[in-house]
């Protein structure tokens, strides 16, 4: 590989798939990782998700790509080494990492046990450690983390489908519970059927909360309902439909990340009800003030869980066998995969077996 | 007065000042209000506030006015007659109404002292009661209205410069308290210092809250820190100044009506800061989505309060000497106070003194 790295004074070799430039293409890219400080573990990565802001990452579509790009955050994998001041795993541990390996451990989020709100939160794949160097994610075949960072995978869990848990379901999982709408007998309502979505209808069920999903089209109808199990279904472009569920729901999860409007979605809400807004379009979205003011309402954000509330998250998961519906793909595969997620052709995340199908 | 009046069962004579057409303009009008009923206050109007949302009302500009409309709805006067079943009140007593004289009584939101965002509420001015006659405000000598509406005004307070606590106060008073910045050390910004603005200032620092308003120009900046007391003042459009404020406050009181921009606000919020709108811009506003999730932060609206909270409210104002700083006028002052009160040409509330000026 020709790339400069700021990796050099890194002495364990390493070896994964990245971007170089804007086009997103994924190729092999050899580059080292750090020694095994005596916080950390070492890992051989399994499983990565294929998430959505690993494609805005890749083509540098967010701006703050610094190219090559080892993307992947959803990363389960098998502790090797562990430093001599871990406490939580031990060698041969299954264990995950997410969205987030580092932080300031001094802010006021940090002592709350809310790192990935702490303003110097570092992102697992194209942030900036604190050595200095470049993250590089799950698309290879090895992790180096702060154990405070991964957490551990229950035994009963699939190691495939449960690795999209550690971006997609602690998204969902953290607001439901944060923004009270975990309560059974509450009706909460689902927007987006993809990635973070189908987990979310996954979790609220288990909370026992009554879930509608809200899509714009009656094709994923018959998914929502019998594969998923959804109570019920509404599309939001059919205002008959839309009004009649006028006024019903504590709360609706909103993970589209295109632009919508959301007057509709409030109007579903009951008095006090919370719209929570967990995908990020770039542009702002139109908000209607007459019926926030009325209803008492609010429309909040949310973005992934801090490293108590992942692992609670998991834990959660195992006990109600919650996993993503996965479609499982060799690494070669990932740039085929990535353009079909750009057209959202997938159910409902890829993960790449990285532990087998990635050749050196 | 020629206006064919809906109140012909109604026995009570009464007299006021009422807008005919869109043109808002003010003038004498004879009408009839019920009889006292047995759950029913009589009073004497002895002072009324002057609301933006009158402004609305006399103009027609919501579309939802019938003419002729009485406007006012921050009412206080001393009762002349109380019905059979009333527990409240006495001949004597003095009372307020503010912004709602009815609801279903039935609904989650009456069960929970949530009146004002009953389905069903009743407003005081322009609304519909349940006998289908049109509601008159107190822009007039007399009010008839269920003890349920009413409020007792603790002695201590003046008449003429609490008449606004009960919309203006209870505006703010309410999201200050259900949005949980009434805790003594935080931070919370005001935005907009007017009728309304001034209120939660008062409300804000008698909490123990480190009080900023925010305002466009520095023009209100030795009336905000001298006059009323706030901590500090920001000026908006001033980039430096928000810059330095970024991230310190743990929520904001939006009493700004006009088209505004929410994300210099949100800006200005701690992690899990609150942005609480209270002025109801009529275009929608422009959310920008990415702070609120990266903060979790929350965008909500708050509108008034219900009946229970309205009398704590002014209990609280009781115990902590607030009042509104008032421009006492007289009733044949109106139309010219409505002039001034368009351009905001008023520290930093009208009030007319009804009981004295009122010449039938």
């Amino acid at each position: 590989m020709a790339e400069k790295s700021n990796q050099e004074g890194h002495p364990t070799k390493a070896f994964g798939w990245a971007s170089r430039d804007h086009s997103g293409v994924l190729s092999p890219f050899n580059f080292s990782r750090r020694a095994t400080g005596e916080k950390d573990v070492a890992f051989k990565v399994l499983f990565c998700g294929v998430c959505h802001s690993d494609l805005h990452m890749i083509k540098n579509e967010w701006g703050i790509s610094t190219y090559p790009v080892v993307p992947g955050h959803e990363i389960v994998g098998q502790v090797t080494e562990v430093g001599s001041k871990v406490e939580k795993f031990k060698v041969g541990d299954k264990v995950g990492v997410g969205y987030m390996i580092g932080s300031c451990h001094s802010c006021d989020s940090c002592h709350n046990d809310l790192e990935n709100y702490c303003p110097e939160v570092i992102l697992t794949s194209g942030g900036k450690y604190h050595d200095g160097t470049t993250t590089y994610g799950g698309f290879s075949d090895i992790m180096v983390a702060d154990e405070h960072y991964a957490v551990r995978i229950p035994e009963n869990l699939p190691l495939d489908s449960s690795a999209p848990l550690l971006c997609a379901g602690i998204t969902v999982y953290s607001p439901l519970r944060f923004y009270g709408l975990d309560k059974p007998g509450m009706h909460v309502g689902v927007v987006g059927l993809g990635g973070l979505g189908h987990v979310a209808v996954k979790f609220a069920k288990a909370m026992g909360v009554k879930v509608t999903v809200i899509s714009t089209s009656l094709e994923k109808k018959e998914e929502a309902l019998e594969h998923l199990g959804a109570h019920s279904f509404l599309v939001s472009r059919d205002p008959d439909q839309m009004q009649a569920a006028a006024g019903t729901m504590d709360g609706i999860i909103d993970t589209v990340s295109a632009a919508h409007p959301l007057f509709p979605l409030i109007g579903l809400l009951k008095t006090q009800g919370k719209l929570v807004l967990v995908g990020a379009p770039v542009k702002p979205l139109e908000l209607p003030v007459f019926p926030l003011i009325m209803g008492r309402k609010i429309v909040g954000g949310s973005s992934i869980g801090g490293m108590k509330e992942t692992q609670e998250m998991i834990d959660f998961a195992a006990e109600n066998n919650i996993t993503a519906d996965v479609e499982v793909i060799p690494m070669d595969y990932v740039n085929t995969a990535f353009e079909r997620l750009s057209k959202a052709d997938v159910r409902y995340r890829f993960v790449i077996d990285v532990g087998n199908t990635l050749k050196i």
